[in-house]
């Protein structure tokens, strides 16, 4: 079933140890669409200014991608440069033009409101209770957010929070929404503030789904769950690598008729292989070009790397 | 068969944000030997000082370790102090005082002789080079390093390395030992240096196996296996969760008659298991007691948070 994706498409100037890029195209919408482009159909909401070219809305549309929701400003569209170093486990923001997209202001495509899955990427907490405001069908709502928004807009966040059903963020963003370090107490605190799930990213070790004690996926209250990352060789480029976790692990999800306990660990598995994609190329790159074929290879091999019954 | 240990036997005066404990037994030796005492026999070489009293004495033996090698020389045993904050990722030493330890040299009692599992902990390079020529008889031989003799004790240590089966470091250390901070490309030179096996610890993020190119455990050169570790609510001291694990994932694969690739990968859930019982407790606690039942469960417990098929 459809994903509706509300988020930034933008531009990105990178400098990673493998080398130099820029102004390709990226965005959080950017990689969360490729990414579950791959299990089902995308619909993307976002702004974009005079320099996104046909060129660049192909990279959607050659995925199947709806980009009528995409708006054409005038102006140039947001661009973030950045840069990483060391284990490459954190970026350092070197600039952020939100150009056009200081003024987004979202708008629904008819077409678009019959999608029965939200995806509310790391936007101004405003603009993703507005969204989700206008999706009355929606059956499931997803959530990212950041350091950002948790800091000084933490009013606004609030309301949006109890409207998730999961809820995607990093270690850092968890400890900061929660006041905690430990990462037990830290998804205990945030799932008090109202998501039915939480998925938090350890980048390079994998992730972790915490369920509260509103029933969802049929959990609640439960076990957490670990999925692990693939050591790679080469991280060419982490830029999206956590929108396109949140892509495949969505995007799994939507395209399963029912969703159970197993859906869920499977969809945070997809996460992993997606987002394990993603940093091999820099940008899009690898992400426009992978076959469903790779996807299940790759699944297997997260299988394989640790599960104990695996014969290697 | 029995596991035996050169490493050390020490006291702790310890601070973390749920208390603090002054001298209490610790020393790497003594948290891998109360790990592995649940899964097989266990031989200690280490020295301790006439601080070392029939009480601590008795936490080796009611575990039915055998103390027979631990000498007692006069003076005080090793005595180390530090503190923990924040995450409680890491230890900010207060205070090394190596006392009877600065002239340690191992002796092994004759009823030793027989080991066939050899661990040689975190001491001095040129002693773990000595024992380990000293125990002819033993067909596996696992070990441990630090930041101090990765830097400066080089050529020592590289002695030490050809002849590891398995080498059991954290990430730092790794990134140190290789001078690469992507963590396949680090596992990479490290296995060029020797260690047949290589375990990576990750603190709360679980451990990663490597094996190199010459067989071992039926494997080479393959994937990897990931190993998860269980988030945890609350850690009280994160001092010997690695030992513990190094004694869980030991213990466990010389309780076994074969070593398969399925058993190594057991192996690194039992140290996941006594690693995450160690932190539940100051000190050497919570391995003082548990049961062989309670490792099972949490054993099983492991397995659920991590494997796709589990029906939560």
């Amino acid at each position: 079933m459809a994903i509706l994706v509300v988020g930034s498409v933008a531009f990105d100037s990178i400098e990673t140890p493998h080398g130099k890029r820029a102004k390709i195209l990226g965005g959080a919408a950017t990689h969360f669409s490729l990414a579950a482009s791959y299990f089902t159909d995308v619909r993307v909401i976002a702004v974009v200014g005079e320099d996104f070219l046909p060129e660049h809305e192909a990279v959607f549309t050659k995925r199947g991608i709806d980009t009528q929701g995409i708006e054409h400003a005038s102006g140039l569209s947001f661009h973030w440069t950045g840069a990483y170093a060391g284990t490459l486990a954190e970026a350092q923001t070197l600039g952020t033009d939100l150009n056009v997209f200081e003024r987004f202001e979202p708008k629904i495509p008819d077409t678009y409101k019959d999608s029965e899955y939200l995806f509310l990427a790391n936007i101004d907490p405003v603009l993703q209770a507005r969204v989700r405001s206008e999706m009355s069908r929606v059956r499931m709502v997803c959530g990212d957010t950041m350091n950002y928004w948790i800091k000084d807009h933490a009013a606004n966040l609030a309301k949006v929070l109890r409207e998730l059903d999961v809820l995607l963020i990093n270690d850092g963003e968890a400890r900061m929404l929660s006041g905690e370090t430990n990462p037990v107490r830290a998804a205990e605190k945030v799932l008090a503030l109202g998501p039915k799930s939480l998925v938090v990213k350890h980048g390079e070790y994998g992730a972790t789904a915490f369920y509260g004690e509103r029933s969802f996926a049929g959990v609640k209250g439960t076990r957490p769950f670990r999925a692990p990352a693939l050591p790679l060789a080469e991280v060419i480029d982490p830029t999206g690598a956590g929108d396109s976790f949140a892509g495949g692990f969505y995007g799994y999800l939507a395209s399963q008729p029912e969703l159970t306990p197993a859906v869920f660990r499977r969809a945070m598995f997809y996460g992993g292989v997606m987002g394990s994609f993603a940093v091999e190329r820099f940008g899009t790159e690898r992400l426009q070009g992978v076959t469903r074929e790779e996807i299940e290879e790759r699944f297997n091999l997260f299988r394989e790397i640790s599960h104990l019954d695996h014969t290697a």
